[in-house]
This record gives C-alpha cells, structure tokens and sequence, in this order.
C-alpha cells in the first residue's frame, strides 16, 4: 500500500486496536466504500434515518445538537483519523438526534450497518476491532462527562487540545465554544 | 437452569444482546466466577489496578469520584442487571480514578480481564455481546452527557428514573443530588 494513502492510513488506524495483516485488510476493505463530500453537506440529518458511520481520512466535520431551548450545542468534532455518525441512530437503526455537517471539503471511509454486521460476522479480528474502539470511545467520552460533572470547562479545553491537537486553527471561535458549552468571554479567558 | 438463579438471570441479559444457546451458556460461565460482597465492600479503589468487571445479580454498588476541588459526584449506580467496573482503569488496565462502593449487601458475576479477553478469542458471540454491549452503553452515557451539555437536570432525573425505576427508594437525597448534580434543594424542587 502506499503509505500516504487514506487507505494505508485506515489500515494503520484498525492495527492499533487489531493484529490484522495487510492481506486481511484487502477482504476487509470490500465492506467499505470511499465517499467524498463538499463543504456543507450532512453525514447525517436530524429526524432522518442513518445508515452509516464514517471514518474521517481528510477534511472536518461535525455533529451538532439543538436542546429543548433551542440552544446549540457540539457533540462532536471528527477530523482525520476519527469516527463520526449518529451513534443512537446507527447503533439502534432509529432517526438522528444530531445534525453531523462537513466544516471543509471531506474524505471518508464508510460502511453501512448492515455492512458492519456482516463484516463482523464473516471477520472475527473486525469483531474485535469494533469491540476494542466503542470501550476506548466510552472511556474518552466519560472523561468529557466528567469535565461537565466537576463544572471544568479548563479541562474540558484540555482534553479538546489532547485529542485534537490541531484542530483549534480549522474552527470558529463560536464552534469552539459550542463545544465547550462556553460563552465566548468565557472561552477568551481559557486560551490564554 | 432455575428461572430464578442468578446464573438464569445473566443468561437472559447475555441473549438480550446475542443469540446464545443454554449449552454454550456453560461453557461461557466457566470464564466467571460468582463473588458476594457486604456493604461497604469495595469493587474497585482509587489509585489501584482493576482486574474485574462485575455484573451486579443483586444488591446495588456505586461508583465516586472526586473533582479537583474535592467535591463528591457519582458516575454511576448499579443494580440488579447492570456492569459496573472502573471502565478506564478496567479497560486500559490502568489505575482506577473512581472508588466503587456496595451500599448494600451485593452478589455479582466477575471477569477478569484476561478471562474476558480469553472468552473473547474463544466465543465470538461473547466478543459480538460485549461490541454491542459497549455500543449501548456508549449511547446510554451519551444521553447523559447531552442533559449536562443542556444543562437540563429535570431530563438528567427523568433518564435515571427510567433506566433504573426501583432505585430512587434505595439511595439516600445525598447520593441523589450527587449523581444528578444538582443541590438539595434543586433536588426538591425536581422530585416534585
């Protein structure tokens, strides 16, 4: 494989969770397909229904999510290297409670669900793989929970600057503090 | 199987998840072991390695934890039907960050992580339960996690009353406020 391709990159991302081999991976890619989407369009629309998960290779997208008061929020940042879908929808074949929008021109690698089960059932090491990645995305989204619980926006900024480490220079400082669950006076005093 | 022991019990909870048969049931429990603990017991300790998950038969455990500034929050209650462990710690097989408590007398099912690693590799439908127990438990705590990001204690209440309907007369006011974050007199207002 060519080390900078998106696939290379892919077959990197799984090794880490799952001894695959490089021929393995060839099976395991023909459950997958490469998709390419413009800056603005969804990945995922809220009250729709979602048949798919992505996985970033290039470009930035976002999943945001409207609470009872009308207010925006962000659930999620996905740039190169990470997971994005409604996992509610997805993992329960029910309707989006998040909007998921391409902040830049995007490249991913996706599968369906029906896909992934199949994948799972045909490739034990997939099993594993998937087994492996949602205990390693429970624990980083409990570290998130508990920055809210403790009321540790400074930490929260902390852990957004670990994960993320570049991402600070692509978005808006009102996205940044959507995130953050911030106000944007808030959010100047936690750059400094 | 009695369709009142406990083992019958852990049984259906695996089968809600993936499709097993009471035969490989007897081989998948020589992987467990069943533990008793008295109240006050500790599943897990701060600052130590975790070595075990636990799937709570009866009784009612705790998880704490201790912000920075010293302050009590709980991550989670578990009774009859629910696994508790310290997942980072369980997971990574680093140390614990929460102290997990029985607050009453508890009888569990254990797994080791090696045993759990080891049932895994050798019954893929136990690797397919905990990928889709891992996945539920995901969307269950991202839930959680949107009533913070919305700042909406009264939703945070409604999910805990529906995910563990008898607890509410099992805990005291304190260990309530603790969970949900919110102050006894918010409490008041919310129970109302």
């Amino acid at each position: 494989m060519n080390e900078t391709s998106e696939f290379y990159l892919f077959y990197k991302h799984i090794a880490k969770f799952s001894s695959i081999t490089e021929g393995e991976f060839d099976d395991i890619m023909s459950y997958f397909s490469k998709i390419t989407f413009k800056k603005g369009d969804n990945l995922a629309k809220l009250g729709e229904k979602v048949n798919h998960t992505y996985w970033i290779s290039k470009g930035l997208a976002v999943s945001n999510y409207i609470d009872n008061l009308g207010k925006e929020h962000i659930m999620q940042f996905a740039n190169e290297g990470c997971w994005i879908t409604d996992q509610q929808a997805f993992y329960n074949q029910t309707i989006a409670i998040f909007d998921i929008v391409c902040l830049e021109q995007t490249e991913a690698i996706s599968i369906s669900f029906e896909n992934r089960e199949k994948l799972c059932a045909a490739i034990p090491k997939m099993e594993n793989f998937f087994r492996r990645k949602a205990n390693d995305s429970f624990v980083k989204q409990q570290k998130r929970l508990l920055t809210y619980m403790a009321n540790d926006a400074t930490e929260r900024f902390n852990l957004l600057l670990k994960e993320y480490p570049d991402l600070i220079q692509r978005i808006s400082k009102r996205k940044l503090a959507a995130y953050l669950g911030v106000s944007r006076e808030t959010l100047s005093r936690l750059k400094r």
